[in-house]
């Protein structure tokens, strides 16, 4: 078998795990054969003082196909 | 501009979230022009074999005003 | 004092928090006096392009009973 | 919002300024709504014992419009 | 010059060096002028106690042809 | 599920690859359901100014039987 | 001695140099006897497809006097 | 609980012990609560060819007390 | 051969170097055929603004006898 | 072929560029057949509130020729 | 006793164990007392996109001799 | 000014600040205008179940003479 990555930054108003969750779904849109994740760098934009979106940096494996690149 | 960080660890009971958003509010009481933030090192108290709080070191970056420090 | 560490990976369908709890009560089932812990890496299986499970590898310190090992 | 990165190296003869510069032009033929970008490891190509080209790692996030892709 | 990466994880049951050519004939299916590559993460896949897989995280530089993107 | 590491350095005077397979089968020995590996620092031990045991340092994750610890 | 550090982030729309500069300037605005610095992350801010601003973390190091803190 | 960290570099011609108890003693006559800390990098100044000073950077959590910041 | 690490933190008054050894004393309590050892993260219990305890968290490596595992 | 390296830090008064040439200069004074360089830590020397120089630790790769060391 | 290291990148048209052991030759040549090692970095050349050579960073620890440096 | 680094292994059987005494007295023997050093990886040789030797990976900064080298 043969893996690639993608990196894709998710975000929600709620959590972390939403912020992946978002991340994931975006992926699978458009890549097949989804795997596994890794988190990566969790940030945070700020607006009048207030947490307005967690943004969580997923790294996406998926499993290429072989016969059909 | 010119931005600085300053470091906090936000805590809670319930999740990693919960504590960034600790962290926010603390930081917002002296600061002013909170911009973004980066999560570093999750820890967690354990009092009687149970997690007691959720500890969420924040690095949160503020814009300085340049004509008044 | 003399403290030793577990590593054990925690999972929830639900949070990164849900999956640290369980890495900890799984500990405290086996060994006495949990004073803290720390996350690392946190990782996502995907089944059929959802997420199924988040994993989170917990360090989890615990005190050493000086007299009794 | 769901941000992707593009992982580019560019390269300049005079500096790594230029070399960021090179690389967010390359991004900005195919992609749209660049956002921000981070350095990361930086090279040299040397020839005649002389900088031949200085080579800038860049990581730039962009921005996916959620009805289109 | 201009360089792009892809990530790719190369399989194989025999040893790293084949896992890391397995992830370069595949990059070379999809990508031209390939020119340099970097090993990341080694991980193995266990069955029945024994390997299963050596699976190598690949970093593969090429060269982006600057007049036909 | 939960899982645990457990660290090993496996060795082997041939290859990186057959001291992690050694790793892996001691580890079998004592721990069931060895699940994933990931491979750590690699070094040698040098006699006679030749290469005697290539070391790699191996973190081993198995999958804990919830029933029965 | 004893030293304490600021982390500041300079920005410049022209180099690195230059954002490392001005966190070097505003940083002897408000603290006395700076001594060295040393560069953390480098980013940009891209706007219209174009950078805008080279940002420079920097951590500088300043003598504190002994007796008048 | 909240905490912040002050960032101190203390030294001593002994030895990393006593450059570490020179952070803590300055950091206490200026910030209260202090908890724990951490040894960041270890520097040295060298004169005349022998060490003139160990250098010790070290992370400083103290509580910060929530009614009266 | 072939080795395992535990992971102990001990712990001293005085100094690192008796925190490592207080590790290493507690390691061959219940380990034969200690190795060798390496430092990790060196932190401080701070109690009444004074250093009550250095705390060295030590790896340290053993050899398991093969014939009797 | 085989390479090795020499870990040289450059100076310049202007930029990050200019001191990494400097450090390429340096090593051509000794060394032959120097092929590419990689830039590590970034500091500078600040006297009077002011940068003094730029330093640029570099890392830089040269060919060793086989029949002749 | 006292250690030293050389930093040598060693290569091999086969596999990451030949490329260290080429390394550990080209030391032998003008170092004694070589006692270990341990892997770095691990590159690729590629060329007409295959993997041409294997290219293995190794930092090997030798000791001097006391009486004779 | 350029500086260049040389890493020595320092030993001793008594603390990590003697061991690094250690290194640069050995430093001192071949290489002149020693300025500064950082502490890296810290080691235990252990023999009978006991710490024989304390060792400390130092990388020391010295300035080359323009003139001579």
């Amino acid at each position: 078998m043969v893996y690639k990555y993608i990196h894709i930054v998710g975000t929600s108003p709620e959590s972390i795990a939403e912020a992946m969750k978002d991340a994931v779904d975006e992926a699978a849109k458009s890549v097949k054969n989804l795997r596994w994740a890794e988190l990566g760098r969790v940030t945070l934009r700020i607006e009048d003082q207030k947490i307005e979106e967690y943004q969580a940096e997923v790294k996406i494996g998926f499993e290429v196909e072989r016969g059909q690149r």
